[in-house]
């Protein structure tokens, strides 16, 4: 027979509640904010876990032929836990800078060299996310930094990611294209009105000197040009976070017509994915100013500079950017092109 | 020579990571939101350790006999984070509560008859911040139930609490009386013309009748009554929560004569003690509601009706009520009774 | 030719930015926390107005006899928007409350009798929620209390409610009934077996004596019970704020059946009145627990024992209880009845 | 006789309520968000209006010769208000997200040529913090960019800033230099045996090759520098954001030394204002990632490149860059130099 559940068991509390070993008790030297350090990287780790364990149920799906709308509805729920997670994960800092610096230098040495760099949780995140393979060449070395051997192994850059998922999801979308109708050059046209507009806007707009106007105008240009791209570059560049032309147009797709009610469950994970996207970056930033305020300018334990390669590194951890920038592309209501009658029905339900 | 510290090893991952092991996989139809419930209840039973250990360290400077400045500055940082620790245990549910009540279903029934009821330290807690006291004859039997035996005997209800720390601190301040000046009959003064104020102001108040009035007159007689029995009951009554005669005199000085020097400290005490209190009540709503929205009427796993009790046990879980019902007894600014010089001049810096 | 719009003529600064008279100022000693509560009060009527607008924009579609999913959609994404203001509007009071009882007193007697029980739009609020129309006897006399003649007249308790709105939208749903099928037996029987199961969960708990037994069955037959009131009681009791039958199976429905493409909107719709109803409790606690702080037991500046009144009526403030309850009657994902094919045919899209 | 006071006449409701004037309206095409567009901002500018009446009352004390314990005490009250107030501000953007990209594109056109720029509170709250001093050739011009004439005149960079009031105030430190006594030669020898400690922890670190050795001993060399132009450089340069040589070794003092009773609220008073300069950056950044989300690479309403402008500006908007890099300097408690009996006795109480 099952045995009876009890609390303390089922949490593992045995185990879980004296995993904490002060290291500047062992070195006689008790430091009272130890404690807390331990326990806040604890519960980030567990957390960590759990945006794993998220992540890879999503991917699962992702990598299924197809996504009916139950499921994407699931991708979005649990999408939405994560940047949940995310926002709670942030918090901890508040709790952790009720050390003060002199606090830390209690026991900081004592620490040497272990740092958190070693987090082989957060290492594995940001390659299933889709982050290092971003810039696979520098990044390599990274990755595997600070790791024992046996860790390094565990870091699989090269296993499918949530980038590589949501661009293969993206390019799935069924409704483009057809006989009568191409979405690409269809919207080509309203964007090429917009930009006359916005080169209208900076003729007269009343604040611009010849010098700014001139500036602005040559703006426009630059979006213009990199709109260009996007339709020119087929196949996008994972190494460079660039999503491929299919992906992206059907992103703008799916943002102008997201209240078809086939489309409001992929704009919903659309948002989710740029707000999971913000959230991984300011975490970073959080991370950052939070390093700062505790050690200055001084080595991180790990040995190295950890405050100049974290300030680096955040800006190159946008996962989404294409996603992100895509309100620059992004016409006003009434200039969206309307749907052909064959496509819009389709986008509807079966029921009226 | 000391073996080279490494994250992992450090924070004890090995265990802690692989304490999430799912009933409902054991059981054999695996619940996705299982994972979220286990690590949600796992990180905060990490805080409440954390809070432990805070309190500890706590009542270790209380039990004392003396407190100098900067070791109440230490006490004051201390329960600011513990507030900040209770801050981020409430921001817990919010993550939980992406589980949905369907979610929830899918594995309830695995975990019958473990229950939240079961949490040792949570129990502990509450002893150790002075809420079982309050009410032995009854909450003998809660703070004993559902637990098993081993559990049983962890529970001491009879070691110091923080109640009677702060209590014993408060009772220590040798400001209250001197050959020359009687805080008690000064302030009663004060007192008194103030409560002959709040008679006029209802008098005067234009959107008042004959009866509202009376019952407003009424409630001033009550408060005055109310206030004379600070004065007259000794010792206090610690299975009420009511402090002695002597400790809240010195709360009502500390929250008056804050503005000099060495009360600065003391009242920055006093202030986080009610933070703490309120957190650990709005903890309890909280996790009422969520209770609330995930099972609605049902039994809990653990076999009673525990929203009933938890409901219930709200209301009594203030620990500093009487701490935070000292604002009726605030007379305004300028008519708070001078200090004789012979105590204000002890109460400042020796340099000047 | 239109002006030139200018920032602070736009938002009309001037006005605003001069709206701060201090009455302590007036009557010749300046307080300076008046200015923090003006400030305070003020941009907390700003965004009731802003929550007006919104449920407003609501109601008006409510009215409608026919909702299409992008504006449902709209709808769902507008009470969202309400509850993050909600949210906001708590958080205000972790700024006043850096105002300390003692900073109030200075200027507490310049204010009566004015007080927050005559804020016109919190009163115009509670009635268009569908508040105040639960006991319309006993609080007639609340909604106009304390206020001028003329705002008097602005309090219109027969409007429509969003009580109202919601229980006629969910009236409407078309698919409880057809020739083959009936939602309300069919959820019956699954029901009836849930219930049994519980009772047998009882009987083989561990952990409950006789007497714990029988009461927790009781407890099962008093739900039964109730649920049976939601099937007899036809038309609902807006005064009790009782849905109606027909409203409260839909809600049923939709929370069972909410994996349908054609459910997701008024799944998440429902989802967004829970937490607006929660976050408006949840407001008045905080609200009543700032209050206790600032004047404990005295009478508050409008002249009546407030926190009375607000501690009374904070429970009655629920607005959508049946809504909230509903997880009471939630069976497990596989005992959900299986709908006819040619209901789940209609909830589906077009296109496969 | 005095008026009675009545809600909405004190707060000026009618004037506030009506103050929302869309011009998406007289344009005769409603945008439903223009209604939060407006109140957000408003809200946005009776909070800055209080943190402006915040910070006079501050500047107003630093001006003083003399500030009592009291003083500082209230003044640090009212900068944990201000940081209080800025977190509030900051959570305005997660309402004001709920407007999406295509939302805010049905009024952009509207409200063309005004902009966020032309916030003349902003503009002098920025100029009375101390950070427009800093780059003074270069921002007079934006300080008053956009602006109407008659609100240029209203930005006056020659008033006392928060910087300057703060430096003045650290520089009146009497205890740092005495007969027998000097803070920075004591410290000196302190900080120099801890750079040495630093060169052999970073020889002994068992993940530096030798490369990261030699680099990592060059930072040590350039922090030594570093805090060598610390004691050098006389009289600082607001223009830079460098407090003088005096004012650094005093929060250097009070960092070190805030164990002793009066030197609590002074460290308290830095702890403030390092987390009022971070929370105006995190303010800076959460506002760049707002409208990077809402118009992309488009123009800002007002007519400029608004992202470059406020990317740029965030990194110079630290406004106490030397009170954070402190940390750099700290030596761990064991290390820190004792003060001598004349010294730390004055720093006590006069009660013992």
């Amino acid at each position: 027979m099952k045995k009876e559940v009890y609390y303390s068991e089922y949490l593992k509390l045995e185990s879980i509640l004296q995993a904490q070993e002060l290291e500047s008790v062992k070195n006689q030297h008790p430091a009272h904010d130890e404690m807390l350090f331990i326990v806040t990287h604890q519960t980030l780790e567990l957390w960590m876990k759990q945006i794993h364990f998220e992540i890879d149920s999503i991917l699962q799906e992702f990598a299924k032929p197809y996504l009916p709308d139950a499921t994407l509805s699931v991708i979005h729920h649990r999408l939405q836990r994560i940047v949940e997670i995310q926002k709670l994960m942030t918090s901890h800092f508040t709790v952790l800078e009720t050390m003060t610096p002199l606090d830390f230098l209690d026991f900081r040495d004592d620490l040497i060299p272990a740092s958190g760099f070693q987090s082989l949780q957060f290492k594995q995140l940001e390659c299933k996310l889709g982050i290092y393979q971003r810039h696979q060449s520098s990044t390599k070395a990274y990755s595997q930094q600070s790791l024992h051997k046996e860790d390094q192994s565990r870091i699989d850059e090269n296993t499918m990611t949530l980038f590589q998922g949501v661009q293969t999801w993206l390019e799935r979308n069924p409704f483009l294209e057809s006989k009568e109708y191409q979405f690409e050059s269809s919207y080509k046209n309203a964007l090429d009105l917009m930009f006359e507009k916005e080169k209208t806007l900076i003729q007269n707009h009343p604040f611009l000197d010849d010098e700014q106007r001139k500036k602005e105008t040559v703006n426009v240009e630059l979006m213009k040009d990199k709109f260009k791209d996007l339709f020119e570059s087929e196949n996008g560049d994972a190494t460079q976070g660039k999503l491929s032309r299919k992906a992206l147009l059907s992103a703008l797709f799916i943002n102008l017509y997201r209240d078809y009610p086939m489309i409001h469950t992929p704009f919903q994970v659309l948002r989710s994915l740029i707000e999971l996207d913000q959230m991984h970056v300011a975490w970073k930033h959080k991370h950052l100013s939070m390093v700062r305020k505790m050690i200055g300018l001084k080595m991180g334990t790990g040995g190295s500079s950890g405050q100049k390669y974290l300030s680096e590194s955040i800006e190159a951890s946008s996962i989404f950017s294409d996603l992100v920038s895509l309100p620059s592309y992004l016409v006003s209501r009434q200039n969206i092109p309307v749907l052909p009658e064959s496509i819009s029905k389709q986008l509807g339900f079966r029921w009226v």
